[in-house]
């Protein structure tokens, strides 16, 4: 396949353990032989007034071009006024829905066996919208954001999600007993979604019930759609089942098939440079980037490479109880394509 | 004891199974002798209009004039219009903080061991504002109103709750990294409070983070105080830890004093009636109300008549896997005094 035409794919190393991890990703998919060439942005060291925050304008450009692009963890530089990068992002390309796959990974024991779920968060409204104020002194407002057009494509990425994928049920998660109209309003459009999926079973679950049953049997539910920040929590949540943050991939979906995958873990700038990084979630991420943009041969070969390598457990990073580095752990994966 | 001058509670048995669990309350304090004369409120058939609910005015003010009480599940009515009943009870009664102990029930194996967690909610504002329009067709608001009075109070609540009971650690729970307005004035509310408490090893976590610790590690925390949906959502999560809302207790606290204790889970109306109900959760709250009564001895010896019936394991009633009905499991509970 070194034949091909390679395809353009954005690479945001991030910051703190990001450009580690992301060298890690590149020579595993060097490796594995995949034809990508990388079009690497780093995050600013200025606000770049056309975007106003520290990612240039030309970095979501290249996502815009490319259509494709894989991310590493961005920590927003203190400094008021500037939007988080990561907001930005998600809001500058509409990366309206953000899919996180939770599953246990054989070898890697937690307190839950054989957990495989699917947290497909809104990504770009509810509590998130930014809208705060104070009312008088010592009283303050945010004001949650609702809209039937981004409940009902987020509700239909779900569905497709859980019918391309054999998935057999979806359950809506929310607290519309409490906030009738907004939450009613996002179940009102998954209702609707779902009729058109007989083929799929569906629920509502009130998000304080279904945290309850998550940590009893996760093995109740399969694809969970939400609003934003119940997917930011339900989605931390499913990924400590497994192990945490760094064992779990993610990707935005956004308008016009734009896809761009990200390790949604931290930058852990105490370890940052040490070579001590666990690369996997980034990995997986890039394995997920691989099937959207239909590679699945090379994307299956990766994902076996990398499941195999933690199994097997000679090389680990510190995270997972092991003494490897970011590099040993990297080549044996790269040894194992 | 019986020669004491009772003290009056007032009772909600609730609906579906409540009057049953209530009645095991009341023979389990019997049994042990506790002089309290309870005060009975059933939910009404009709709104009262003077509450505009179907909680009478008189069933309120009983709580008013009492002070204490305890409270067994209330499934609110289908009916525009009518407020919901455990809301009603919030707001009406001022009860600001909830307290929600997690503990593992010795011989009641789940998942984790030797968990020790305290959840204390803001109860009354948040997301549970009930502020709510559409803005335009499609788009629909919720407000979250945060006040520094009721923030500094249940900060205060969780600090005194702390050192009064031996605890070592606060964590203030939030999402203030995107509500910085609301969730920030929570946060400075309880840096405040932190303050006073130098003896209290205090931190801030936010909410996806403390999901996802709290599956992975739930020794990492201790007491837990936040605002009113993350309480929802994180004390149902710690009882899913330790088995479900049908083992923990809770306890609501107004001004002037006013404890009404309650079990959260649901009526479960497909098994009223049919003495299958577990009573822990009411009783486990009705040992909080003796607590609160400073009726220590009493609480501990029914506490211990609790733990110890699960415990041995020979009766129990069916969602704990057992055969026992709500009576059997009663009288066992009885001997063990
Ligand atoms: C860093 C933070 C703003 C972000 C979020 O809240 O969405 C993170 O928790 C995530 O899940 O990607
Ligand atoms: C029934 C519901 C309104 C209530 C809440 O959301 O507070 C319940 O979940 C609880 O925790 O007491």
């Amino acid at each position: 396949s070194s034949s091909t035409t390679p395809i353009k794919a954005t690479l945001f190393p991030g910051d703190g353990i990001g450009p580690e991890i992301a060298e890690s990703v590149k020579q595993v998919f060097t490796a594995a032989d995949v034809a990508i060439e990388w079009d690497e942005h780093y995050v600013s060291t200025e606000v770049d007034p056309r975007t106003n925050s520290f990612l240039t304008w030309e970095s979501l450009q290249s996502v815009l071009d490319n259509k494709v692009g894989l991310k590493g963890p961005m920590a927003t530089p203190i400094g008021k006024g500037h939007r988080s990068l990561n907001l930005t992002l998600r809001k500058e390309l509409n990366l309206y829905a953000n899919v996180r796959p939770c599953y246990s990974l054989p070898g890697y024991k937690t307190r839950y066996d054989d957990v495989d779920l699917i947290t497909i968060r809104e990504n770009t409204e509810g509590e998130y919208s930014g809208l705060e104020h104070q009312v008088v002194k010592g009283v303050v407002e945010s004001i949650k954001i609702i809209t039937r057009k981004a409940s009902m494509r987020v509700a239909e990425y779900a569905f497709l999600y859980a019918k391309t994928h054999g998935r057999k049920k979806v359950s809506a998660i929310h607290k519309a007993n409490i906030m009738q109209k907004t939450d009613g309003l996002f179940l009102q459009c998954c209702d609707e979604v779902a009729k058109k999926y007989p083929e799929i079973y569906y629920e509502k679950v009130v998000i304080d019930n279904c945290c309850m049953m998550l940590v009893k049997n996760p093995a109740l539910f399969d694809v969970l759609v939400m609003p934003n920040l119940y997917g930011d929590i339900i989605s931390d949540l499913c990924a400590g089942l497994v192990g945490g943050l760094g064992l779990t991939p993610s990707c935005n979906i956004g308008e016009d098939g734009i896809a761009l995958a990200e390790a949604v873990h931290g930058s852990a700038p105490d370890i940052a440079g040490k070579n001590l990084a666990n690369p996997t979630a980034l990995l997986l991420s890039g394995v997920m980037m691989l099937r959207h943009l239909k590679l699945n041969k090379q994307a299956e070969q990766i994902h076996s490479a990398i499941i195999n390598t933690i199994a097997e457990g000679k090389y680990r990073t510190a995270d997972l109880g092991g003494t490897s580095t970011t590099t040993d752990f990297t080549k044996a994966i790269c040894d194992h394509l």
